[in-house]
């Protein structure tokens, strides 16, 4: 799509309300939008759908939390650190830019020079593909290597400083408490492990999902619905077995094609030649890491197909590995095609037992999995006795306290005091500032095999994630048509379930006959819970189709003077402008129908028209 | 209910999982929670039946806004000065206390002593009856009168203080934006008021309506679900005109009786008695402000109803004169009577012309209803003519700008600038910090008579506004049984369309022949977008039952040695404990049924148990 398409298909989007700058008459702030009604209907469907692919399909245990998040849980999670962008600012002007995008945008333009050498051009392109991963001390190189300048004003620019992307607040009255719009949904479902993993009957692998907001103050937000400070997200996060990441229902999926662009192809420096591929071939081949995380693309994919995204549009992309956090295992994005290049609007990651860890280290608190074992498992590992004749009268009040420090030491630990018993027949450790000696009276460490009943671990997370308000773009974006006779008249194409408005109700004139039948078939539809439009202004016909197309109704119901006579009524098709005849109630059965079952039912194969 | 069952129904929904303090690993914050997976469902269900009741029936605009609100839109609104509440500290301790809740907790003990005077207790019944409306210096005082202290330490409180409930962040990298999350949903949709207007073709009345998070900085919340810092709204915004309240659907609703507890019998000192009377005669006799308003408390009764609240518990409480803001016409709150006492959930206000006014003058937009008149109107006015030949050469550049201030005079301002013109042949202004004087051979002011074509004004907007998250507590509250016959085993009554789970799969043993029974029957429930939940542990009947009852699941569907036989299962309902046994597909057939249309099928009239 050309940018003077998305012109069009921007400013239909603004007329038709589907989406508006929040606060526009306070002259607005950049990176917020209210969804209109028609934008909200879609969005409220894509929700619905979303609920019913993922959630109901593979039994996931969804739940809600709330936006602000303590301080504590953030740093843990590494986003107080890690959640930043690099930025500089224009010390004339004080506009802030943010660093990445700003090399992008001159080096995408310095490749067209035609004075560029061959060596120069392939070194810029591999600084365009690999970009993501960089640090903030490979940009600042950059930035002073290609000598870039503020690009309004030419200005020198300061150096790069790092600014954390999450909204801050306090919560209470006496401020003290440091909180964090968050910048995900994850984090809440991973604290709540164990209760999840509780109502599952402790049984694993299971899912569980969330949808809500979520935040990131961008440095300098343009790019329109894309790019945006408060958006709505949906994430899955799969606990499983890290032995066993097979799916059960792979062989449903693994014949999914699939367009892949791996790491491999990235870093070659050729141009990005993605493989279309099933996902039964990536897997095996090892391009994909595991069966899960191979289950879930293509589920992903089977998603977006749904919601009227272009195949051709569509692709995962393998991350880096300096893209990769480095507790992943593996990570794709699924991007698509706009005006604006490839977007990622969904992540499948791999991220190991990395957030269980985490949170249960910095908590104190067991995020693991108990497997009963059928056989008990013989296991060979250092165990430390305490002599507790002597324990007792020796430490008093703290024995307690020692013994449990004592008893919690790691497998190392015990391995590094044995060997100072054994050599020196003692050793010491703090506890609780105080240095505390213990000796081979006191304590034994030996080697022993014991009888192991259970398995304990902490599973591995898969998390597919979604940016809804992106992917609601990419469907604007994909579905928006002009009419190939005429070029000024734009249409929605989008699939029935993802249609805000499903059936638009007009009259061929005012006849003063025909508000009451509006009204009838209103009801009608209404009862069915069918969203309808009524259009019954003073306008031509043409017209009023024209412009209802704008909002991508796909069924028009139009009232003639024939309806009068013998309850007939035109039902019009949006994509073909096909017209056929029925009486109201074939008609509306038609549209039911189609709606609840829109792989089942075609146009072509309804019975209207037979009448 | 007791505070005894309020702690078995508050351990069941954190048993069962129904919610639970967010960041709990992390020892919590108070006043935000999680909801787990049912109780993510049954807040999903509402959401759906809010849609469909409200915004469905009555062709409602949705939209959808962000919760980072500017400064400036919540300054206008009356929010940074007004919403506040007034808290004291405990110098000592650092803690702070609500001072209202403090004074009632307090007055409600001493109510309570043998030593109390009838004029003492007459005189705190009456603070407690009307304390929602006290401001600052009323508390204060009540505060010294009884001197309150701390209720733990006894400490004296320092002097009270206002708290803006509003969480504070900032926007940008700059930070120079200051943002609150919101408070509600319903600035959004005043701000959006011409477009919404224009995608109604220009007619009013009509409804927005927006559903979403809002936040309230609370001083020190307690009463779990109730009392929450982050909370679900759901607000209608119906713009109506403000010489015509009534409303087109008022008949079908008049005959809804009502409990009303109104301003005057509040005011009575009496024991507060509320009445039972339809809407119809309510509006009529002037109870109630108007129709619109009286149309949509009916509306909310119906609702709630359909919820499963116990209209026992529900009331609608009118404001009193001091709690009402001051633009407010009239203002009825929708409460609920739970074991915390009388619980406002909903709010019915007609806010007169106030926003879109405040809105409109702080930018300068015009937010207007243009009605075309059928015959032109005569309108005596004050107009003031400009005198072209001469104020052009007289001001030069500032001429336009000077013009366009004169032309914006207000009747009232006109008025008095003609006397000054009549008596002093001139008057002054001052425009940009200059004064400029006009006399009267520039400018002309006087009494005209105009013909309108056009009639302008600023709608008026009645709120009915939604606190979803309080209400799913009171569904919680009213829906919780016992077992007449085993108090200790406790189920939830939810209507069918608010369960979270519809239909409970279980089997009476561990028998190799069910589980592929268990798969067929959840494929099929799962292909009817029914949510399902399947318990196959290897427990007796009878407790899985139990504690799938604990859920609310209506319906039970068990597998037993017969089912290997013919393919038949027991039907089980989950308040009377009925059983009834049919096929596998007549089953399923009538629970389809009887979740899709609630109020035509019942238990007794489906035909299972004939097979």
């Amino acid at each position: 799509m050309s940018t003077s398409i998305r012109d069009t298909l921007e400013s239909t989007l603004r007329r038709r309300f589907f989406y508006t700058p929040s606060f526009e008459i306070y002259g607005g702030v950049s990176g917020l939008f209210d969804l209109g009604p028609p934008g909200c209907q879609l969005q409220n469907n894509l929700i619905q759908l979303w609920r019913e692919h993922f959630v109901m399909e593979e039994d996931m245990l969804e739940i809600d939390g709330p936006m602000l998040t303590p301080y504590d849980v953030l740093k843990t999670s590494g986003h107080v650190d890690k959640f930043t962008d690099w930025m500089c600012q224009n010390p004339k002007t004080g506009e802030y830019y943010r660093a990445d995008h700003l090399i992008e945008q001159t080096l995408k333009k310095r490749l067209l020079d035609r004075d560029v050498s061959a060596k120069d051009f392939k070194k810029m392109q591999k600084i365009l593909d690999t970009i993501d991963g960089f640090r903030g001390s490979d940009l600042n190189h950059i930035m002073q290597e290609y000598k870039i300048n503020d690009p309004v004003t030419n200005d020198v620019l300061d150096p790069l400083t790092s600014f954390n992307l999450m909204f801050r607040t306090k919560v209470g009255a006496s401020g003290q408490l440091k909180a964090f719009l968050r910048p995900e949904t994850a984090q809440g479902q991973f604290l709540n492990f164990n209760k999840l993993l509780d109502i599952n009957q402790g049984k694993i692998p299971f899912a569980s999902a969330s949808i809500g907001k979520s935040f990131r103050n961008e440095i300098s937000p343009r790019s329109g619905l894309l790019r945006v400070r408060e958006f709505l997200m949906a994430e899955i996060e799969y606990f499983v077995d890290p032995l066993d990441k097979s799916h059960p229902k792979f062989d449903e999926v693994s014949a999914e094609e699939l367009t892949l662009l791996s790491r491999q192809l990235q870093e070659s420096g050729n141009p990005q030649l993605p493989v279309k591929l099933t996902i039964g071939e990536a897997v095996k081949s090892g391009m994909v890491e595991n069966e899960t995380l191979g289950y879930f693309m293509a589920r992903v994919h089977q998603f977006l197909l749904k919601l009227g995204i272009d195949n051709n549009k569509f692709r995962f992309r393998q991350h880096l590995k300096n893209e990769m956090a480095h507790y992943a295992t593996d990570c794709w994005d699924g991007e698509l095609l706009t005006s604006y290049g490839w977007i990622e609007c969904i992540g499948c990651a791999d991220r190991a037992a990395f957030d269980l860890t985490v949170h249960s280290k910095k908590t104190g608190k067991s995020l693991m999995v108990k497997q009963r074992l059928n056989s008990p498992k013989e296991k060979i590992e250092w165990v430390l006795d305490v002599n507790k004749k002597l324990f007792g009268p020796q430490f008093k009040y703290r024995a307690k306290k020692i013994e449990s420090v004592l008893l919690r030491f790691s497998q190392e630990e015990l391995r590094s005091r044995h060997k100072e018993l054994k050599e020196g027949g003692k050793f010491t450790c703090q506890i609780d500032g105080d240095i505390v000696e213990l000796d081979d009276g006191l304590v034994s460490i030996e080697m022993r095999t014991t009888l192991q009943h259970t398995r304990e671990y902490i599973p591995n997370v898969i998390e597919p994630s979604f940016g809804l308000g992106r992917i609601i773009y990419c469907i604007f974006d994909h579905c928006f048509r002009l009419r190939a006779d005429n070029n000024a008249r734009a249409f929605f194409s989008f699939p029935l379930q993802v249609a805000p408005i499903k059936v638009l109700i007009t009259t061929i004139s005012n006849n003063e006959n025909f508000p009451s039948i509006v009204k009838e078939i209103s009801q009608i539809l209404r009862k069915r819970e069918i969203y309808f439009k009524v259009d019954d202004s003073n306008t031509s016909i043409g017209k009023k189709y024209a412009r209802n197309d704008e909002l991508g109704i796909p069924f028009g119901i139009t009232i003639d003077f024939e309806t009068l006579n013998d309850k007939t009524v035109t039902l019009r098709e949006r994509d073909s402008t096909k017209q056929v005849r029925g009486s109201v109630d074939d008609v509306i059965s038609v549209i039911d129908k189609m709606i609840r079952n829109p792989t089942e039912s075609t146009w072509d194969n309804s019975t209207v028209g037979c009448v």
